[in-house]
């Protein structure tokens, strides 16, 4: 199914490309777990990856994606394997109850700042690695040449460079994408490129794609560089041109050596 | 209560400022309606803006915020006056049951995107306000001008140009802490100016402040432009220096005329 993922619309300075975003929910077993606004393209992708993410199920666990439209939006029915999906059932189980979601300020952040897993991959990548890498996300981003206003995330392999590249109007959902894609295409755990900011969430996708290095054009936030280096992860940020700075693990970044230029 | 807004972080190529980000509570009889990840600053503000734009009470029936720092986070408790906040029991009590929120994708849709309130306010700005103010806007971004990685919002008055400028790592809480600030001082509907895109929660926001007028540094969605006309607000986007496009309802902005250069 294919839905538009840009309009053109008049403006008093001429016709302007806009990026579509539409109202996406993630449904398990006719329920819906939440609502995310994003472009309709990769639907498929967003579905796993989101799934993953969450820690819902793993990619064998998820039998079925159907894509549903609906009245002002698109429901992804996920079908998982029986039994699957119970971390979900008990997080419902949980929000039970006459009057409340039942969680307090303290469970509830608790919950929104689980743990990332540490990443166990490793990588190395130079400095015309990451220049080339980002060259590569900028040349990879069709809906982006038509709006200049969407985020992408890409995924860097050693000695292949950028090999996906997802692009979404909400840069969760970018990662989200990419995610669900590597994990359905069976990738290796590579470097991560983002177009956005880092913030901390960005950090926890990475991770849970087991990602070492996580490249970003713009600025991390501090709760971000603590949860990297937590987890292990590298983030590189304000990577423009040749310019970036490396705030954790550094070991990863080598400086002035080019012998792997992919 | 005084939090840090950013911390200075070591990088390879020197010390960075970068913006703190925390799960930040919002709770009700405590039971928490959500946590969103801010910058911990003008935290009252933030309470009574989302507050307010979920509907879940109206400026007079907030009694109290009380703002309590708890591990990994900040819980914002904020009571309501005797037999307000309905809309939000309704809205847990639908939650409940068994094994699941107890919406499918339809229903989560048509809560997500509800419509916008129509504005009833006038309001008419000239290139040199629309220049005038985006040059305020960042003039008064003080945690920007220190991290250059926080959003901003500001409140635009005839006569008086930018008012009141709130900031954060996520763009939707900057508008909230203007929305709050507004409130809480209460300023008449004004321009709202913004530093980031226009996705559609944007345009609900601003509609809700009855803001007649958005300004944007950045694009729209066609998503947003579509809820723009149907609330009435004029929708201004990447808005740099002297260069704008008016997407929606252009006569309240007039071009080479400079009356009220506010």
């Amino acid at each position: 199914m294919i839905f538009p993922t840009h309009t053109v619309l008049p403006t008093d300075q001429g016709a302007r490309a806009v990026p579509e975003e539409v109202p996406v929910a993630l449904s398990y077993g006719g329920t819906t777990h939440a609502v995310m606004m994003a472009t309709p393209a990769d639907l498929e992708d967003f579905a796993v990856g989101f799934t993953l993410y969450e820690g819902i199920a793993t990619r064998d666990e998820i039998e079925e994606i159907t894509i549903q439209p609906v009245p002002d939006g698109i429901d992804l029915q996920i079908r998982l394997t029986e039994g699957a999906g119970d971390s979900l059932r008990d997080r419902h189980r949980r929000m039970a109850g006459p009057v409340g979601c039942g969680l307090c300020g303290v469970e509830s952040i608790e919950q929104a700042m689980r743990a990332a897993p540490a990443v166990t991959a490793d990588l190395t990548l130079c400095d015309a690695n990451i220049r080339r890498g980002l060259e590569a996300l900028w040349r990879h981003q069709r809906l982006h040449e038509e709006t200049h206003a969407v985020h992408a995330a890409g995924l860097w392999l050693p000695g292949q460079g950028i090999v996906a590249v997802r692009e979404d109007v909400g840069r969760h959902n970018a990662l989200d994408k990419l995610a669900g894609f590597a994990a359905r295409q069976g990738f290796a755990a590579g470097a991560v490129f983002i177009t956005s900011r880092i913030s901390v969430e960005m950090v926890q996708k990475a991770a849970v794609m087991g990602a070492p290095v996580l490249v970003a054009v713009s600025a991390p936030t501090a709760l971000a560089v603590r949860m990297a280096e937590a987890a292990g992860v590298t983030l590189v940020a304000r990577a423009r041109g040749d310019r970036f700075e490396t705030y954790t693990y550094q070991h990863r970044i080598t400086r002035g050596s080019s012998t792997d230029v992919a």
